[in-house]
Formats: C-alpha cells, structure tokens, sequence
C-alpha cells in the first residue's frame, strides 16, 4: 500500500469529528462487556443448569458436585468482570467493585430456581410437539429452550440493574435462533416456541404461565408516542399482555398494550390490535 | 465470593431432587452426541462433495484421490463414534460397535448418490435466481445449498435409523441460515429455496421435484390429535404434500396433509389448510 | 472400515463425471476466496470504523492512531489477497496482483465516508426505539447494525466490480442477524432495521434517505421475465424504489419496480405489488 | 508442483519395502500413546499435586477439593485410555480395558504420597540454594522440580508394568530441561538437581535420600557385556549407586556399577569408575 | 473410576497436612504470575527491540511507529499485571496498582537504551564465528540472543526490584537454549556465547564487556557459608568476576569469587577456583 | 500508561538510528522465513517419513498412499514459500518463484532416500540401547532421532543452496534436545546419539559411517585463522573428521581439523587436537 494514503486515511480516521459519535470514550481499566466472555458465562450458566448436556458431557451424579462447584466459582469470576464493566457502561460513578460482586452473588443465589423454571420449558416444549421423542432432544436441540435460558438468565441481570449485558445476552440467542425476546419482558413458567425464527417479543410484553407461540410470531408495539420534542418516549408499557395458556400461531403479529384473555387461540398470519376475550378463536379471514 | 453461599448453591444445585430432570444420566464412555464433533463431520461430508469449495481449496483433479481418501477415513472414524453415542442415547441395548459401524459405511456409500443428488439443487437455485452468476457463486454463498446438503445428510442418517443426530444436523442449518427443514421430511430432486430465513418443512412432509420456496414458508401441521391422555398422538401424517414443479412464494403457510397439485403456484402471503388442484395459482386477496 | 468399500468410494467420488459440475477448477496459487479471512476482514472493518466497541476494547484517543495504523495495514494485505482471488474465480485474465492493489487501495480511501455513514445509522435506529439508551448500546447489541454494516462495506467492493466477496460479506450478515440485503442494493443515509429477522432486500432496490424497516419484510420482484430459452433474463429493475422517510412494518412484502412515495407509511402483513403515492398510509384489512 | 513427481514419490514412500522398518502397524482402535493427551495428563498430575502453582492458579482451600475432584475424573479418563495405548503398543494380547482401568487407579490412590514425597524434594532444592527465596519460587521456577516431578509420575507407571509411557515422560522433562532421568531408576527422598542441564541417570542407578547433583552429571554405564550374537544384554545392574547424603558437583562423570558412600562428595570434573568410600571427597588433580 | 476411591482420593488430597507446604495461598484477585502472559511479555519485548524478526513480520519503517505503539501499550498493561502479581507474590503490603504501574512504565523507558545494547551483543557474536552469515542470521536463529534477550529484560525488572518474574523469564530462555543466566548477575556490553547448551551463570558473576562464553561453561560458587543453624547465607559475593575481553572455551568450570583479569583465555574442560592474572592462557594438561 | 512516555518512547524506538542494525529491511511481500511454517514443514517431514509415528497415528497400510499424498502437496506448497523467503533474505535478485519451487521438488524427490538412511540411524540406535525395547520404541521417545532427523532434513535444504532456513531447523532441534548439529556438517549412516545434550557438531565436521557419540561431546573447531583486518576467516575446514565406526564417550571435546581414524573409541571428558589413529583406545588419565 502506497504509505501516503495509509498515512492519510489513519489521520481523516483520528480526528476528533470523525470519531465523536463513534469512538467509545471510557477510562483505563473500564473497557466495554466482552461478548466472548459473556459467550463463556451463557454457556457456564447452560453446565451449570443443564448438568451432562452442556459443558462436560460425561458427568455423573457422583462426580456433579465437583463440576458444579467448579463452574460456580469460574461463573463468578467472570461475572464480577463483567458486571462492572456493564455498570462503568452506564454510569462511572457506580461502578464498584462491591456492587458487582453482590450482584453476582445475589445472581448465583437464583440459579437453583431458575433450573425450576426451565424444566417446566422443557416440559412444555416435549409435551407441546407430537416429534419431540424425550426430554433430553428437547434439551439438546429444541432451538426455543436455547432461546428461552438466555432469556431467563438476561432477564435475572436486568432485574438485577445490570445495564447493557442483558441485551448482549438475549441478542446471542436472537442471532443463534432467530428468535428475539427483549431481557425486561416478563414470562410465566412452561412458556414454549415451536421452530422460533422470526419470534418477536417486546421489552414491555407479559405473559402468563403455559403460553405457547409459533415462528413468526411478533408481540410489538403499535406507535410511540413522542414527547414535545418528537422523540419516543421511553418506559411506557406498549407491548401485548398474554395471559395463561395463550397460543399464538405463526406470522402472526399483536401489537399495542392489547390484552390477550387467558387460553385464547390466535391462528395463524393474524394481525391484532385489540383485546381478545378469554377462550376466544382469531382466525385470519379467507 | 463469600464460601458458604457457594458451598450451599452447589449443595442445592445437586440435590436428586433438583436434577431430577435435568441431569442426563448415562454410563460411562457413553457421552451425549458431541456438536463439536458432529460439526467436524458435517464439514468432511461437504469438503467430500463439494471438493475445492469446502475444505481444501487448493484441491485440484490430481489431488482429488488423497484428499477423498483422507476425509473419508476421517468421516469414517468420527461417525462411528457419534452414531454409537447416538444409539447408546436412546436405549442403551442397542448401541454396539459393530452397529454403529455398518451405519458409518452404509451411510459413506451412500455418498456419491448424495452428491448427484445436490448437484440438481445447485442447478435449480442457479436457474430460478436472476441474481446468481455461476453454479460456484451458488455452492459457495447460498444458505439454500447449506440448509439442503445438512437437510439430505441428516435424512440419510435418519433412513439408517441413527437417534438425535440427524435432529441435531439440521439444527445446525436452522442456526445457520433460519431454515428449519425436519429431517425426516421427504424431499425430491432440484429443489431449491430463496432467501430462506423462517422456511419451516415439518415432518410427515413429502415434496416432489423441482420444488421451488420462497423465504418465510410453513410446511406445518393444522391440529394434533390428542389421545386418550391428553397428548398429541405422534406418528401421524400431518404435514402437506408438494407435487413436483409446486413454487410457494414468500411467507405463505400451508397446514396439515393436504396436497398441492403438481404445477400449482401459491402466492406470497397465502394461508392454505385445504388441497389445491394441479396447474391452480392461488394468491392472497387484496 | 472395511479397505475396499474406501477405495470403491474413493473411486466413485473422484471420477471425472462425478465431480463435472460441484469441482471448483483452479490453477495452482488461485483458490477461492477465504471465508475465514473475509471474516477478519469484516473484523478489521468493524474495528476501524467504530472504535473502542469491536477489535481492542481499551482503545483511547490516544492510542487510536497506532491502532487504526495497525489495522489498515492489516486490511490492506488480506484485501489484496481476497479481491485477487474474487477477481480470478470471476476470470482468470482480469485477476492480476496490480488491480487488486488498486481496488484494496480505493475501497480503503473510502472508509472514513463509511464511518460518517454508519454513524447517521446508529443515529437513526437510536432515535427510532423507544427501547435503546444510547448510541453505545446500539453500537454494541443491535444486530441492525451489523448487518448495515456488512451491507455497506459489501456495497462498496460491488460498485468497485468485486466479484463474489461482496455476496459472500452480506451472506454472513444473513446468517448472524437474518437479515438478507443483496449487496447491489441502492441505500441511502439513516437507514435503519427492527428486529430484523426475515428482511430481504433485492438486488435492484433503491432506498432513499431515512427509511425504516421491521422484521420480515420482504422488498421482492414480482416475477422474471424470461429470455427466449426460458432462462430468467439478468441484470433487469425489478426490485422496489422506497423514497425518503417510508416506513414499512413487520412482515409485509413489497414486490416489483413499484415506487413507494415519501413519508409513506406500509403497515404490519401487507402485500403491495403497485405503486403507493407519497404520505400515503396502507394498512391490512381487517 | 508437476503431478508425475508427485505419484511417483507418493508410490516410492509406499511401497512394503519402504515403510517396512519404518511404518507402525497397528490395527484399528490401537493408535500410539498421543504426545498431547500425555502433556495434558503430566499437567494435570502437576495441578493436582502443586495446587494454586499449576493449572487454575486462583485455586484456595475452599474450592480445592472441587478443583481436586475434577482433575482426578480427568486424569482418569485420560489415563486408562492412554494406558491402554501403551498396553497394546507393547502386546496385544494384554491390552485389555480392565488392566488399563486397574493400572490407573492404582496410579491415582497413590498421588498422596507422590505428593509427600515431591515435598521432600522441594525442601532439599529450597535449602540448599542461597538463591532461593521461598518454597514458592522453588515450586515455581526450578526445573529441577518440573524434572524430578516427571519422573516420579513416570516411575510409578514403570512400577505398575505400564510400556513406552514412563519413557515419553521423561523425555518431555528432558527436552524442557535437560535432565535425562531414566524412569527405571530408583531414587530416595528429598533429591534434588542444581541448573541441571546435560544431566543423565540411567535406567539401573540407585540413589538415596538427600542426594544433590549438580549440572552436567552423568551417572552412566560403563561398558556393555555381549551375548554370543554381540548384541548388549538387556537388564543387567550397570549403573552406578548413590547412598544418603552424596553430593555430585557439576560435569563429573560416575560410570559402572559402583557404589558411592554415604555422605560422600564427589567434587566437579571428575570422571569415577570405581567405588568410592563413605564420606569420601574426591577432587580433580590439578 | 470407582467413585468410593475417587472420594476417598480427594479427600486425602484436600486434608490440611497433605497441602500444607504446597498449597500456594492467596487472597482473591492475587493469583501467581502466569506462565503464559510473562511469554507474551517476552515476545512483545522482542518484537519491539527486534522490529521484523520477532512480532509482525511484514512491518516496514512506514509502519513501524504504529506496531511499536500498539505493542508498546500492550506491553505495558499485561506488565501492570504480572508486576503487580509479582509484587503480592513476596508480600501483600507492598502489592499495590500504583507500584506496578511505576515499575512497568520505568522498564519501558528503558527499551530503548536495552535495544542499544542488545545490538552490541548481536555484533559481537557476528564477528566472533565464523558461520555467521549476517547479522540477520544472528538475531533470526542463535540461541545466545535469545538468552541474552531475556536475560538483559529480566535484570532490568530485577534491579526494579521486582520479584520472581525475572528468573522465570531467565528459566524460560535456560529451558529454550540449555543457557541458564541468573538474572541478578551483572553483564556488560559485546556478550556472547556460542552454542551455549549447559552455560551457567550465578547471581554474583560480573561480566565486563566483550566477554566470550563457549557451551557447558560454568561460572559457579566454591562453597556457601554457612549461618550458626547450618544453613547457607543468603547474598555473599561467590561467583566470578570475569574482567573486559575474557574468553571462556568449553565446558570450562570457574568456581568462587575469583577474578579472571581481562583479555585471559580460559581452555576447554578446565577447572579453576583461583584468581587468574590478566592476558593469562589457562590450558587442560595433557 | 501516562501518554506523554508512550509517545516518547515510540519515537524513540522509531529513529533510523535506533533501529539502523536491528530493523530487518525488505520490501512488501518478502517477510522473513516464518518459525511456525517451518515447524510445519518439519513435522509434515517426520510425518511422511515415520508413517503412523507422527502425524496421523492411526494410519495403515491402507490409508498410506491417501495421507502420503495429501501430506507431500501441503509440504511443496509450504516449501515453496518458505524456500522463497529463505532466498530472497539472502539476496533479492535470486529469490523468484521458479527458483524455489525447482528446490521444493527437488528436495521432495530425496525424501525416499532419506527415509532409508534415517532407518539406519533408528537401526544404530535400538542396537546400541541396552534399555531400548523396540524400533518404535527409539523413533517414538529418543531426542536422538529427533535430532539427527532434523539434521539429515536441513543438510538436504543446504546442499540444495537454501539460506538460512537450514540452520533455523537444526536450531529448532538444538532448542528441543540440546544436540547442536550444524546443517553443513557431512554425516554418514547408521549414526546415532546416546542422550545428547550438550553435544556440538560444527559446520565441517565429517563423520562416517556408524558413529556413536554420547552427551556433552563438542566437535569444535580450535582456533580461527584471521584475515589482514582481524576478522575470521570463513569458510576454512576446521573441525574434525571422524572415520567409520568411532565412538566417543560423554562431555569429550575434539577440536579442530584432526582425523580419528576408523574403529577407534574416545573416553569421557577427554580433550583431543591432535589426530588418533584408527583402532585407538584414548582414555582420560586418573
């Protein structure tokens, strides 16, 4: 390369203008969340919660207290790490040692109830698909359980104040599965997604327990409103309500604080913007 | 992290109780099915078929022989393990060496039809694509040829009767490339599909050839019946059929064993849950 | 494996039929582009346009100099490697060393226009979501960004008549984000994709400035013309023109050479086939 | 490179004759034991028996007996198949899996007096260096230590009848530090090697407790008794005997079956082939 | 493995008398100095002094500003790290991030004047065989500069008063080359040594300039006083003194604090605990 | 790092004074012949030529003509660049493209003839090994082979007028077993080396046939002829020959261009510059 352009580009690329927006300003020591490193805490949390399925496949039960302690200890390290880069992310001035460790413990503490929760995804998954043929394919395979424990584990961060960690972690699953739930939406226990690409689920959505959706499947929002300067406002509650035992076929689409009553069928390439009562069956039109 | 939380999340974390569907049991030296592994071979099976685009690019005809004979010897030795774990999964008396091994060469021989087989993919995505230049620029960049040739390995192995496997294979291409093809859907030649992403072919589907799908596309079921316990009745025929020469267009769906008729052209956004006659064009009402 | 069902194969596989239409043929010292390297160079891209968020996180203005030098050198030399392997797939008598200095050297001169265009992107996705916080996590998590990136980078090798790599750089972004946008595409400044799962953008598009787009739209063609053989004709208009300021909601497809004016709003499901006049809003029956 | 030439040395190097002395014969399933696996198994003896020096060094007293839990499962996968290995590179008609299982866990019951032992060693070299600041740096640095721990791993897979093993053991030792330590020789407590390079210890020597040697020493054989067929006799005591306390200084040579008394001091430079009385000095003449 | 003796195992292991001398203790966040970083920071050092031999090596006096700061910055935060680790290795108090900090930035200031140096080193063994072919092929493969590198970087963060790190850097390079260099001892300008498997040299020698070391020489100590409890005193003068111009020929043994005068020629396999006068030849009788 | 010292000590770094010895200069696209290839190249060697022993261990007779195959086309094109770099270090003019590949074949042509004079070498070894139990037991563990391997390789690349890259390889096996044998000495057959560290073999050392040495030996050269300006003359016989069958005990030290005559045997720690005749017996006096 001939050097005077090299030396002419690095310079255009290095001048403040250029970098003003794009350049991440941070101090030493407080670079941004490494999305290896998260890679290394999801699939840690996936060894710890699924014992022989992820991690080191030839675990027993004797040998299953060494593993888990193991990966405890390393999860927390890496945790620690990460935390506090997520909260010097945010806000500098909050971003303490102290603090991340206590939320990495508080995080740990959870665990044994997120495995409970999980199992009854795995439950529901088995039982809601005639090709399932046991638990452990659907554990194995099942793109949704690996969409919903990246959920389930971003959505413990975020209601811990983690910031921006648990968007990184939901957007792997989107990326791995095509499926997209945001880390502040809240989920019911036996919730289920059946071939999952295309699955939105938005950042104020609520669902009940045993709610199951199809590929395609978009729970949004309808308009923003904007403030007096024409920008969106932020934090109000603008995506659907599914109560229990929901089914939502695929390419269907619900948009708006709508709520969908409890065990209501939508079918499929739906477009809903609405209540829909309880027990009630949407049909698209033909 | 302070010990005795940890030392009580591990005693928690390991209780019968709270493994009790989660941990997978299993013998010694017979692991899970390892995706690593399964990856490497889905890799030799396209550096086999494909010489020169996967694998080693700098094969030549020359060279062809050796790399052949090495990638097949490697294949060999991989599958023979992973079939073997693949059986020990599903019923632990089942699961020989000398099984898995007359699966692995079964499988190998089948390798040069495979290939013809492909090659009729390749030819029909180049001829339905204004956009493709050369069969090359086909096999080296489509997500249709990846999503197939994982599709037709993985239908081979569940021919053989190989447990989870094949599942997880197309899993793979599902991750990959958002097209979710069950492997023991029944596929015939020159069958092509664009874009691609949401494209989801169930089971119990069986397409003829010169099958042309369009992104977006369901091959589903309309309803699972139940037995007498409440659960879906597996086994069933429930997914449509395509004759030879059917195109489907974007993001239509097609639910339950119903058949469209050879020739027939289903319209982009179209919900079809009825038999459509042969030559039929059927588009969405505006 | 038993030796003569290996040799059989072997044999089988490697004669000249066998291999006619899936063996790349290349002279020695011209394989096909690296998809690996075409990955570290994204990689390299992505670093140098925005710094601090990919490649060495503890960048800092100060720092930043040595860094960018480092990595355009980097570019540079894998560069002029993958655009002379590109050059040669295409033709052998195009593909010299020379030529692919200059194209490395042009698309390099390029990137600080790059960068101030992708920094009006961010921009305009933070602006749009209610849900993000700052341009930094939008930098970091949306897979929008990505894929623009990708597209834009990839956009830039195909106006310098690049063959192959700039598909192969869009495929990539399809596979991690789903989002599918033909690297001939036309795409003004502050564009911006939500979700995204499913967005395909043809090769004849032209988009105009400040337009958006939600998951699993579809900007199609209509239908092929076909040549006197049958063949579908290459190179004609056949893709959507969006002007300034349209936004199209989730799911719908929009196909053929139809404009679709300024400030016009598509909602959620819809099928459009003609032009839509400026301001004009065209929502789903119900 | 011209393809005649090719097949050509392709068919010299693969002709019986060629790799008839040369080409290892093995049947399938029976590969040679794997220099990396070995490597792997040598630092995992390290890191159980030098806790927080090697392999995971934030290891404390709580989270060792995890860490010592699953480093022992792997030692012992590791070590039976491995064993195993060497078994049948020595004799087919041993190599069972079950002597394999029995020979490693032999092994592992007895690392907790390996690991007294290796202490013993670690005083000897920490008290009798004026440079040595601490247990810690000894442990850390000296590669009499990585010398003398390797070879009492591979003296008691010597000891328990395992083939080819102990020997590869040692030669890493040798290869890391120079320190040729036959795996077959005998040697007491609290040994230890000072700078150590060019030191060798054949197969029948005998050492004491407490014995120092600096670099350069050998303590070889002398001369080989013939069979009738010229041909050395394997297995005959032809190296010499340390007793407690002998201190060999750097570059002397100890040749033959000779005994060296206790609490002996053998000076530098010094070329010995016959006995040498206890507490003895022996100097070069100058 | 029978799970009752793996238990039982790591239950001895784990016992507080079995880890007593070595179990490394420490506190959270202060692990050992790592292996693999400190030969990171080696290689960064020689890239640095080295420019085009070591690191990069296509880099050109254009580019080279930029790999220097970028290895620069490099270099400086990973040996923030391991000084700091260092530091808390021999003593908690004094281990703190300012320290390390001041100590990694006063070894860099003085690269360049080590890189003077080195160079001096490198003409000295040019000139001095007759083998050499250029000063390339010195730096490219003598194992002497690769000794002397690390020792001259690890005598500068010695007399920095940092601890252990200097002799594993000095161990690294005795385990490469068979050269073991204490890092304490004192070396001047023009050194060399050929072949050099064997050399050793203690942590008192000083070294004038233009010295000339052949393999397996060793400038070692007579005898260590000792202290009222029969240990050896720790840091007494006992090593050589080699004056300017001093040449040492093979496998020569020069013990004591005695003094070699300068331009004195020292034979092979000689054995000296006496002063020698300046201009001296010291030959082995025959 | 505080900038101000970073940017100081780049600039220093960077002066053409500072860097005038120490900057490899070369023009784009000729960098320094790569350590790591070379690795590669030597280990594709022992793999073509210990067939089973390195490379693929589960090799057979079957699969040899495949591997062999594979492994002799990713040798040349290896070659051919290193071959390449090698030339152009040593004189731009010479290094073309033809040039080296006229090397790499012609190298490649020797390999079967090299492989049966290595054959001797494993032969001599095994025989002169009272503790060797096998053939495979030599090429697996003794650094002797290793190291005469290397040799018989780099002689090959020498006498084929490649710069450079023949002593790097013997360095790389110097660096490994502390046997230092440089790349132009002239070795016969059924050679062999017991243990070996510290052995040196100089550049015009010739050895006949069935020559044994032991550790420590150095075959040296005595003293170098200077020129008018002081500097040594290169290129001058100046070390020993050693005629059929001689075998020279450990740490003995022959120096200069004297001849041991045939058969005869040299004992340890001897210093020998003078001629021996043939049958001779030269033993240190006591």
């Amino acid at each position: 390369m001939n050097n005077p352009l090299l030396t002419q580009v690095v310079r255009e690329l290095t001048t403040p203008e250029s970098t003003d927006t794009l350049l991440f300003h941070h101090s030493d020591g407080h670079p941004l969340p490494s999305l290896s490193v998260l890679t290394e805490i999801v699939d840690l949390c996936r060894a710890i919660l699924f014992p022989g399925y992820f991690g080191h496949s030839g675990i027993s039960s004797h040998t299953l207290p060494y593993h888990t302690g193991v990966n405890i200890e390393s999860l927390y390290h890496k945790l620690v790490d990460q935390v506090k880069a997520g909260l010097c992310f945010a806000e500098k001035s909050e971003c303490t040692h102290d603090k991340a460790e206590n939320i990495a413990i508080e995080f740990i503490s959870h665990l044994p109830r997120l495995r409970k929760l999980l199992a009854t995804d795995v439950v529901a998954a088995y039982e809601g698909d005639p090709a399932a043929t046991s638990y452990s394919e659907v554990i194995s395979c099942y793109p949704a359980i690996r969409a919903i424990s990246n959920f389930r584990i971003a959505h413990e961060l975020h209601l811990l104040g983690v910031p921006l960690i648990p968007r990184i972690i939901t957007e792997m699953a989107h990326s791995e599965t095509g499926i997209d739930i945001h880390p502040a939406a809240t989920i019911g226990s036996h919730f289920t997604i059946d071939h999952g690409t295309g699955v939105v689920i938005g950042a104020t959505s609520i669902l009940g327990n045993h709610v199951k959706i199809y590929q395609g499947v978009t729970l949004g929002a309808k308009s923003f409103p904007l403030d007096a300067q024409g920008n969106p406002i932020k934090g109000i509650d603008r995506h659907p309500i599914l109560e229990d035992n929901v089914i939502v076929y695929s390419n269907s689409t619900i948009l708006g604080r709508v709520t969908i009553g409890h065990d209501a069928v939508i079918g499929g390439n739906v477009w809903i913007t609405e209540d829909v009562p309880a027990k009630a069956k949407v049909l698209q039109r033909r």
